[in-house]
């Protein structure tokens, strides 16, 4: 891996389009000891076909070991090292739920939680409070008034809340009020630099007319804070890799993160059709397309290995109708696993194909796990790595050195 | 990768030789979507031979997707990281020519340019003016006097030269005066550090007479210069490695680059049996050697898939020479691919073989790029590895903590 000020220097313009093909929990494991994994079982003709023009691997989002969330595994795709560009928790839960956020607002990921008449904490989540009882709450704690801001307080699911303050400078370097455990109190909001004194004194104000205004609901009489943070200021993959980026994602968390990284967000309706009519519209506008789809992930955490497999064999024919674009280079993988086994992200190397007209082939045939660790990609590449390999054979980097 | 000082402090004294024969631009790609690439199709018996006793993969030669010129790939080869041993522009140029560049020379990278009667470039390379003319020009600006120091100035091909100051205390922390677009002025001789000033100067006065010199010379009536850099002060192979190192080949940038390590440069002739005369003459006199043969990089860049593939097998009857000679490890690879279809240095990973007693063989019977994915090494071996891993195989490195 190479910092982006390295990839920056080596950019030269080119006349070339990059597709990423992003199925969302792509990995898996079999479902029994000698089986196939969801991908392996699916049929895809179309993707076996590009596997075996192209070159192929499994990539690892993060590092070995690591299982991912949502935000750093897609940064790594976009060749953003996931361990330097951290997003807070905050910044994610305004990106989950589609939030505007700009560059001067604080954000910070809310808990409704239950605290005794001591207040002390009994439950960090209030008993997993409905999401129609929080939109209640949220519509109470939104009538608190701070002098010289403006407060934004969001619905994200069940006990999760978005806080998000709005005014000049206010700073997000604020320690967590969560104890991470019960049988503690909330710990008092606390500056972790001197620049964030008075939007500490703010948050203050915000949780002391939280403890007022929430006694009645219980269990949700209290609100616990986590992952203060602003919208980071980063390099853009305009500058940094010469591409106007474009996102079609269904959901708000992806294009929130491409956001952050200089994509525009495209009108992507509401179905794969919707989505490669709108690549097709946009053609002409972008160099890099981020097409991301979702639900695999989804019913990989529902432990539903049929399901996962039937939706990726539901992406499979678009994938000629992307090729019938021209595109230059085109890059299929998922952000990371979701194996239905475990119903949940997980570690396991994503498989990842690569197709353009200069990779190098090999063997693979087939576009699934144990089909990819035979790959010229390798079984064990870090996905900060396809972002170049992918900027290169579209011919837009010049050679290093002479 | 580990640095080098980890590698030094673990070095012991032995009596093993590693041969290292380089092949530039070995690596290669299929002619059709179906075939095989150059060193595929070439009739290699005895590398395949050595290949199936020995241990096999790719290296990738600076980071991924990167495309190397010779002297960061040579630098990988030879176990410095490329990206941390940087060579400028000027001390490339000297190199490439074979010019003698001693510690305290400052050299830069020349292009004569086309400037309009504003003094506005035009074209950067004034029209690639022939070679000939180029030393018409040296020759005229050899006649500039610079006080206390001396100036050469050499040419090096068609509208590219080669400018050195010699004299106590200059600095190569010089900006570019090259423009990198027509339309604008060369840019003055700019200082990037404090201890630059008085080079400025010279370099300055330089720029001024060469602009009074070549009026009269149209198109080639002005000059840019770049890469401003002196000769590093690297750590030597024989330091780090405790490998008494010689380099055996016919161009200049190759020994060139070889020297900055530390390598002496032995007589290697006009052919390839005059490089093998040399590496048993010398034998006893080293414990490394780097024999570097260049023709296939050039029919690579010539587009000729053939020629490539038959520059490859006149290297294949040599192997057997050099193993008569008994070496401990022998490391067969390129610096970096020179696919004829894309008749240029290219970022694909390198196939490799590494030969000792003591490597642990893999399934690989072929030496060719596909083989290789499968072997041992891995099909991304970062190349800086190699040296480590050529070492240990000399019996060169001591066991690691207790």
């Amino acid at each position: 891996m190479v910092d982006l000020e390295f990839i920056r220097s080596l950019i030269q313009p080119a006349d070339t389009k990059i597709v990423f093909l992003i199925l969302d929990g792509l990995g898996g494991l079999p479902a029994d000891s000698n089986g196939s994994t969801e991908l392996e079982a699916a049929e895809t003709p179309n993707l076996d076909n590009l596997a075996a023009r192209g070159i192929c691997g499994l990539h690892v989002p993060v590092a070995a070991g690591i299982t991912p969330g949502s935000g750093p595994a897609h940064l790594g795709l976009f060749g953003y090292d996931p361990l330097k560009y951290q997003v807070g928790r905050g910044v994610l839960s305004a990106l989950g739920i589609g939030f505007d956020l700009r560059s001067n607002d604080v954000a910070a990921r809310g808990n409704f939680c239950t605290v005794d008449k001591d207040g002390v904490v009994t439950d960090r989540r209030a008993g997993r409070i409905a999401s129609e009882k929080n939109r209640e709450l949220c519509a109470l704690l939104r009538e608190i008034e701070l002098p010289e801001v403006q407060l934004f307080v969001e619905t994200v699911k069940e006990y999760r809340f978005l806080l998000v303050l709005r005014g000049d400078g206010l700073s997000g370097d604020i320690a967590d009020t969560d104890p991470l455990q019960v049988g503690r109190k909330p710990l008092e909001p606390r500056a972790l630099s001197a620049e964030a004194d008075q939007t500490v004194q703010l948050v203050d104000r915000f949780v002391e007319q939280a403890r007022e205004v929430l006694p009645e609901q219980q269990p949700a009489n209290m609100v616990l804070l986590r992952g203060f943070s602003k919208r980071p200021d980063w390099p853009l993959m305009k500058e940094v890799f010469g591409l106007r980026a474009a996102v079609l994602a269904h959901y708000p968390m992806y294009r929130g993160v491409a956001r952050l990284v200089g994509m525009e967000v495209l009108d992507s309706g509401e179905t794969l059709g919707d989505q490669f009519a709108a690549l097709r519209e946009h053609w002409n506008d972008y160099d890099f397309f981020f097409v991301h789809v979702k639900r695999m992930d989804s019913a990989g955490e529902d432990g539903d290995f049929r399901r996962k497999a039937e939706l990726i064999e539901e992406v499979d024919p678009w994938v000629p109708v992307l090729m019938h674009l021209h595109p230059d280079v085109v890059v299929v993988t998922g952000d990371h696993s979701t194996p239905s086994q475990l119903k949940y992200h997980s570690w396991h190397p994503v498989p990842v194909l690569l197709w353009s007209e200069h990779c190098r082939t090999d063997g693979v045939k087939k576009f699934g796990e144990r089909a990819c660790m035979a790959g010229g990609l390798g079984p064990r590449l870090p996905a900060v790595d396809l972002m170049p390999i992918a900027l290169t054979n579209a011919l837009r980097l010049v050679k290093f050195g002479a």
